[in-house]
């Protein structure tokens, strides 16, 4: 892999890691992003490099996909709304977000020849299953919730459009992500509480939801090994560790890397709210038969965050 | 069942034919057509019987549903782009007309309270699965058509919503359906070859691509079936026969139907066109589990529907 890539998202945590990989490999990178959740001082190294492009747009536009595709060998389809549990707050935003935007992605890419995609999908899309550790093959799985529904909705017309109009596409199916740049989910959530009042912590559910996470950089590493070596039209790999946690777990991780021992409250349930799936835990066989293993566990990617959380709020 | 329902694609071969079995059973009925296919006289008696109305609008218009579904038990969502062949010529169709039309036919359910919808999706969405006959929870298959992508994204949509929203589903794959209105697909492509030159027909493909098909009486009744046994939250079936046929078989069929010897010449290739899939045979185990049985074989569904289509044109 060699040339000019695009990164949608790239400012967002997934999306700026890709950038800067990109980069520090010697390609030439051109991000879209449209600073919704995104955040400028993830791209500072990349605005510093002649050869990163940085276009501000919203991806709804189909225009703004477009005009990027110009001369692009790759694109990295980042975007999203990753906001799982809120969805039903706002029921038509992972839709257009997830949905809409990725069509509107191929849809470049098709008009300007773009050859391959690589996308975020999401360990949620199998919803409840009940094959645990879940394999890319597991049965059509009942979605749970918007964001899954947007996630398989996109994966699908991706297929698609391999098969119509032969791009290239890697699906990558990712469980919660952690590590430097990390900007939201329980870990940020259980963090700002205990900022805010060290003494106590509240959880949603009753804390024996059983999660999966992955190191952002084992991550893009295990992305970037997979697409060096398949020549296949379309390739789906689950991205996590061979390991999960309870919450609790990685609540005693935080707290004794803070050094705090807060009373810990419970609202109760199997969910911490509608649609959060009380057992991810994926089955990595097929990316690891590529020879990619993780470098942290997740104790100590939880470590890392707290660390990165901590000196980015300067506590 | 009973009070007022909401067929969208009322005009349709699936939606009339719904119209006509909700009238006949004494419900109230509201239909919504765009008449961009289907057809004013599929509701003539319908359109005679004071139960019934009929909304002329476009459902990429969410206004157009969200005023059809106020006092609405059940939503019959059977509007959609129906053509699978050609969906590579116009690439963005089915996501508007299956997936966007879907969340719009959900939002209104959801801001208006209807609590039911029964959805037409399609055994395509199996793609080029290797379990066959296909059950409704085979492995998460790969895409192979705009068209079953679209379905995926519905479907997906709608099994969150059920979630998130609380609204009762049944997503009902079709195999290809035949009989009284039947208007387009292999059967009628190759009736009006047959009128324009009955000493020659040319076939997609190399003849050998086995399908599966269900008389659309049949495939009401079992939809009708369903619906009244279950009070889960998500039900998704197949619907088919347990057999399935070449396409040389219905084509012999079809040919004594009318009486005809042509000299048949194929496009050869096992697939008819990009995303054709070769073998569709689906598993209805679960649809028989609730005492459904389809009346008719497939070569009986075939000759209604040559009869049908004899009459219509008036040969």
């Amino acid at each position: 892999m060699s040339g000019r890539h695009l990164v949608t998202g790239c400012a967002g945590f997934v999306g700026s890691t890709i950038v800067d990989r990109l980069l520090r490999d010697g390609h030439d990178v051109i991000g879209i992003d449209d600073f919704s959740t995104g955040r400028e001082e993830f791209l500072s190294a990349a605005l510093d490099n002649r050869r990163f492009e940085l276009i501000r747009g919203d991806l709804l536009d189909p225009a703004v996909s477009d005009e990027a595709a110009e001369g692009v060998e790759t694109v990295f389809h980042m975007a999203a709304n990753a906001d799982v549990r809120f969805g039903t707050e706002h029921p038509t935003r992972d839709f257009e977000q997830n949905a809409r935007v990725t069509l509107n992605v191929l849809e470049a890419m098709r008009r300007r020849g773009v050859g391959r995609i690589a996308f975020a999908s999401t360990g949620s899309m199998y919803g409840e299953t009940k094959i645990i550790p879940t394999p890319e093959d597991a049965p059509l799985p009942i979605q749970t919730s918007l964001y899954g529904a947007s996630k398989m909705a996109a994966e699908s017309f991706i297929e698609a459009y391999s098969e119509g109009f032969g791009i290239q596409s890697f699906v990558f199916r990712f469980v919660s992500l952690l590590g430097e740049r990390y900007t939201h989910g329980h870990v940020v959530d259980f963090f700002r509480q205990l900022q805010e009042h060290p003494e106590r912590l509240h959880v949603l559910g009753d804390g024996k939801q059983r999660k999966s996470y992955l190191y952002i950089f084992d991550c893009v590493e295990a992305m970037m090994h997979a697409m060096a070596a398949s020549a296949e039209r379309v390739n789906i790999y689950n991205l996590g560790t061979d390991e999960y946690c309870e919450v609790n777990d990685s609540i005693a991780w935080i707290c004794e890397a803070l050094g705090l021992r807060p009373a810990i409250t419970y609202s109760g349930g199997r969910q911490g709210w509608i649609g959060d799936n009380p057992f991810i835990f994926l089955d990595t066989a097929r990316i690891r038969a590529t020879g990619w293993r993780p470098t942290l566990s997740i104790r100590q990617a939880v470590e890392r965050t707290v660390r990165y959380l901590r000196e980015s709020s300067g506590a």
